[in-house]
Formats: C-alpha cells, sequence, structure tokens
C-alpha cells in the first residue's frame, strides 16, 4: 500500500509500484514510474519538462528500493537502476541513464545525456555536465566539475570519460573530454587538463602525475596501501559484488 | 488569464501582468511585479524581504517573457528587464538591476547590489558577492566565485568589475576589486589575483597571462579561432544583436 | 503567542517556545525543541531523520532569537546556543553542537558529528565534512571545502580542526586533519596539504607560508594592519565580547 502525503500533487497518469511514499508537498507529473518501495522526501518535483526540453513524452523511471531525499529535481527522460539513493536538492536533468545503486549527494547536478555505470557515488555539490560518461565503482568527492565546452561558449561538447573504480577528490576540475583512466586518483584541487593514465595519482593546477596511486598508503596505520580501494573497503556494496572484487584481487 | 496554482499563496498587493503562470507552493509578497507572461516554477518565494533587509518597501520586477524555475527565491529591490531565465534554486537578494536577456543557472546566488547588463549568461552555482558589476554579453560558467572584500572580514567592499563579451570559466576564482577586460578568457580553475587585460587569457593559481585569446582555436576541425566568440556562436540570442555582431565583425 | 502559517505541518510532539514563527510550507517533526522567538522561513524541514540516520530519538534544538531562512534542512540529534542566524536551503546533519550567535550562510552543508564554538560565521555554499572542530570566531568565505577522508574511499575519518579567530578565504580547500592555527588566515583558491601555524597566511596550491597576517595592510587607505581583525572589526558581535577584545588587543 502506496502513502501519498495529503498535500502532494500526483499525476493520475504516474505509474506507482507497491510500498511507494511520496512525502509533504511534491509535485509528480505525468510520465514518472516509480517502481516498488521508492521513498520520495518532501518539496521533490519528479518528471520536470519545460521550455527548454525535448523530453515532454519521455519516461522518468526510478528502480525499486530507491530514496530520494528533499528538494530533490528530476526531469522527464531520464532512466535510474534500483537502490539509487540521494542526498537533498539534487538535480538532473533530462536524458540520463544510471545503473544499480547510484548515490547521488546533497546539491549535485546532472546536467544531462549523462551515462553512469553501477554503484558509483556522488558526493555533495558535484557538477556534471551534459555528455559525461561514468564507469562503474566510481567515486566523485564534493565540489567536483566535470565540464564539456572547450572554449566556451561554443557549439563543441565533449563530456569527459571516468573510467571503473576512479577517484575524484574535492574541489577537482576535469577539462572537457579528458578521460580518467581505471584506478586513477585525481588529487583534491586539481586542474586536470590532460588524460589521466590508469592507476596514477595526479595533482595541482595544472595536474601532472605524481605517482602511482598503489604507493599511496592508509592513514590508520595498518601499513596497506590505500588503492586500489576495493581491497579495504566494501561498505554499503552488496555481498556479491565485494566477493567479485577479491576474486579479482580488487583490480 | 492568468494560471495561480490552488496551492500558492499570491499577495493581493502584487502586480501581475497578462497571462502570468504561478506554480504549485508558490510564495508572492507584497510588492512584486510580474509583467506579461512570466512563468514561475513550484516553490519559489518572490519578494522576501527580513531583519537583515533594507528593501521592504521596494519592488522586485521582472520584465515580460520571462521563466523562474522551481526553488528560486528572490528579494524585494530588484529588477530585471524582459526575458530573465532562471535555473532551478536561485538565489538574488536586493539591490540587484539587470538587463534583458538575462540566463542564471540552477543554484546561482547573487548577493545584492550588483549591475548587471544585457544578454549575460550565468551558468551553475556561481557565486556573485555585493556590488560587483558586470558588462554585457559575459559568459560565466559553473562554480565561478566573484569575491568583494580584500581582507576578511573587515568593512571594505570591492566589487569586481567584469567587462563586455568576457568568459570566466569554471571554477575560476576573482579577488575584490579586480577588472576582467573585454573579450578576456579566464581558464578554468584560474584564481585571478591581478586585473585581466582585455582579449588575454589567463590561467592557473595564480593566475598568469598565457596568451592572446585569439590564438585559442575551436575544437571543432575548422581552424577557426574560438575567440572573440561572437564570430562563431549566436544560440540563442536576438537577430537583432547577432546582425549588429556581424557588421562590427564581433569585437 | 505564536504564528504557525496554516500550511505548516508542526508535530504535536515538537516543543515551541514563545513567540515562535513558523513560515509556509514548514515541516516540524517529532522532537525539535525551538526556544523563544524562533522563525523559521518557508520550506523547511526540521528535525529530520532517516535510514542512514542514528539521530531518531534525539533532540534538536534551537536556541533562542534564532533566524532560520527558507528551503532549509536539520537533521534530529544537533544542538545550537542563542542567534542562530542561517541563510537560505542550509542543510545540517545529525549530531553537530554550535555555540552563541553561530552564522550560517546560503547553500551551506555541514555534514554531522561536528563542534562549532560561539560566533563563527559560515558564509555561503561551504562544505564542512563530518567530525570538523570549529573554535570561536572563526569566519569561513564562499566554497570552502572541509574534507576529511585522506584516502577516498576509505573507513579513516580525520576532520579538520580550525583554531580561533583563524580566517579561510573563498574557495580554499583544507585536507583531512589539517589544523589551522588561531588568528591563521587561508588565503583564497588555497589547497592546504600542511598544518597552518597561528598568525600566518597561506597561499597557492599546493599552500605555502607567505608570511604574517600582521603585515597585511586594510585597503581603505588607512595604514592599519587587516589582522588581528579584532582590532578593526566588530560589525554585529555583542558589546561584552568586542570588549574582550579591546582589553586583550585583539588577540
Amino acid at each position: 500500500m502506496n502513502q501519498i502525503h495529503p498535500s502532494a500533487y500526483v499525476s493520475s497518469n504516474a505509474t506507482l509500484g507497491e510500498g511507494v511514499e511520496i512525502g509533504p508537498f511534491c509535485v509528480v507529473h505525468d510520465n514518472v514510474v516509480l517502481a516498488d518501495r521508492v521513498s520520495v522526501g518532501a518539496y521533490c518535483e519528479l518528471g520536470v519538462t519545460g521550455p527548454n526540453s525535448a523530453s515532454s513524452n519521455q519516461l522518468l523511471s526510478i528502480g525499486a528500493d530507491s530514496l530520494i531525499r528533499s528538494h530533490s529535481i528530476f526531469y522527464a527522460g531520464s532512466s535510474f537502476g534500483e537502490s539509487l539513493t540521494t542526498g537533498h536538492r539534487v538535480t538532473v536533468r533530462e536524458g540520463t541513464k544510471a545503473g544499480k545503486g547510484f548515490q547521488i549527494g546533497t546539491s549535485t547536478e546532472i546536467q544531462g545525456d549523462c551515462t553512469v555505470g553501477d554503484y558509483v557515488r556522488f558526493q555533495s555539490n558535484i557538477f556534471v555536465g551534459k555528455s559525461t560518461e561514468i564507469g562503474n565503482y566510481v567515486w566523485v568527492l564534493p565540489y567536483v566539475i566535470l565540464t564539456n565546452d572547450p572554449t566556451p561558449p561554443s557549439n563543441v561538447l565533449i563530456g569527459c570519460i571516468i573510467e571503473d573504480y576512479a577517484t575524484l577528490c574535492a574541489g577537482s576540475i576535469i577539462l572537457p573530454g579528458i578521460v580518467v583512466g581505471t584506478h586513477a586518483v585525481v588529487a583534491a584541487g586539481a586542474c586536470v587538463t590532460k588524460n589521466v593514465e590508469a592507476r596514477v595519482v595526479v595533482a595541482g593546477n595544472p595536474a601532472r602525475t605524481r605517482g602511482e596511486a598503489k604507493d599511496i598508503m592508509l592513514r590508520d596505520g595498518s601499513a596497506r596501501a590505500a588503492y586500489p580501494w576495493t581491497r579495504h573497503f566494501s561498505r554499503g556494496y552488496p555481498d556479491t559484488v565485494v566477493a567479485n572484487w577479491e576474486k579479482s584481487k580488487g583490480e
């Protein structure tokens, strides 16, 4: 049985699964599909379309067991796998397709036409320009900016590509079209102007390669390498995923 | 005929033109003037005043054919020309005066007492300190910070001045009182501590001049210069504006 | 007598003092304690708990004479002294304990388990990671990032420590566990990777010590030192506080 707060406006054309919760003062438009056990916080608007939107006839599809926290905005024309979890005030424009277990932090904005793999974790206040491609198990820390126009303003739009298991640390800026390789680490505050090879660390403005990620030690006194992080960090991932990491030694 | 959502609170002292739309859960206070065909999304509060506000008897004036997207906040005591377009969660404090065709991206904050020329485009999550002066046709990309106190905290307040056609790229920081010259380009991640001459490019932290903007090529394989951008980019500008650029060769 | 807007939902289990104001479309949950003369703007949600929150039985306590501006979110399990003042869209997670006269700017996010002293001023869009410790009379300018995981992702969490009277300027990034000493100044755009001694200025990426704070002059033509700022700046502080600064020569 669904719980719709009496102050919410939910279109009769929206499709709701079982056990859906919609909080106070929400607006759910036509063409929204919420799978079973999706929970939506207060003041959210789902299925937005508008004058600059080509998505008015397209679905917004949210997978089962998802949690969308308050004040978030999702446009029509995007789809998310099961177990999406968002912070507050998230904005997702049209045309984004994300896999399972996607976490999006408070105030993060995804500008549209992006692809996001499985179990990706975006923290707070990240900006993801149109046409960005994000692999699986990627981590993006607060205030990272993923750009797409190499000479603004122009009609050239080249999204960044962030490969599996990469970590983009707080406040880093990734220039248009940059490829960040698998298991690479972009340090806090880095301004990345060249492609980043797999398994290296880059830092600085402009960012330069500072060494191999595997040479960074965990700061817990254990004398273990911090990267690949899959060897020591598993919080929140499904057992099957972690078992695979262990089989492959997390690489 | 106006469309006011039944859940919205609109003061009887507000002045509404023809064809105005007010979305769900909006609050429109006294002294708000919305010209014809202004559309306001959900959860917006217009005409805010408060204990720190000197603007309680002043108007908030929004020009015709404007679109204010959801969760935005405009204080009393500011005015905007026709065709204002905002993203979501915009905040504009009192005392700002902006020209025609102003675009303000999602989560951008304008702190008040600013002047903004015609056809200025602010993208997402920009911070504009009090007393900033922005010319015409300026572009500001995501997460740019325009500061105003040279030795915080102090009672000295020196706003930045951004001249016509300048481009401030993503994540750049402009220090108090800096003048960025016409057609100049501030690169992504630059921390600008000295005035920027017209038509140059600056980059780095601290930012240094790296050359002439005209020497940067478009990344579309066309062998054309990217700057002045008015020679190749006209999306969304009125025909009369573009015709003037062509006459003057865009400079 | 309290003024609760008719559209607000206020739990009968919440505790409200005298002269409390609750704005339109607010949600006030159980276990919220608002002292006398607390004013809450529109669209605020107070006392949030959730699946990732350990605070469901804990109080959210807001001191007397506080102003919480619109669209703000406070979780259960935090407490604030008298005269809290926030901008719009502030987010405070559980487990934070703050003193008197705390100011939090628009869109700032405090992730929880933080301690904040008396008369601290956070400006707009600041990110404060879990377990940060902030002293008294600290200033944090817009878009500062206070991090806590030295090798993300990991289970190591080392909050930053910002000592009394320190100033963190716009867009600076403080790496995990960094201690910024009393009366120190972190320049705009600095990426701070090492502890900052008391009374020095650091700048750059990575940040380096550039000299003594006392050698920076006010930009008002007065030939006075800008730091310690307590010698020339007192706006908004109680008379008793300012008298103490004068007695101790502001140090």
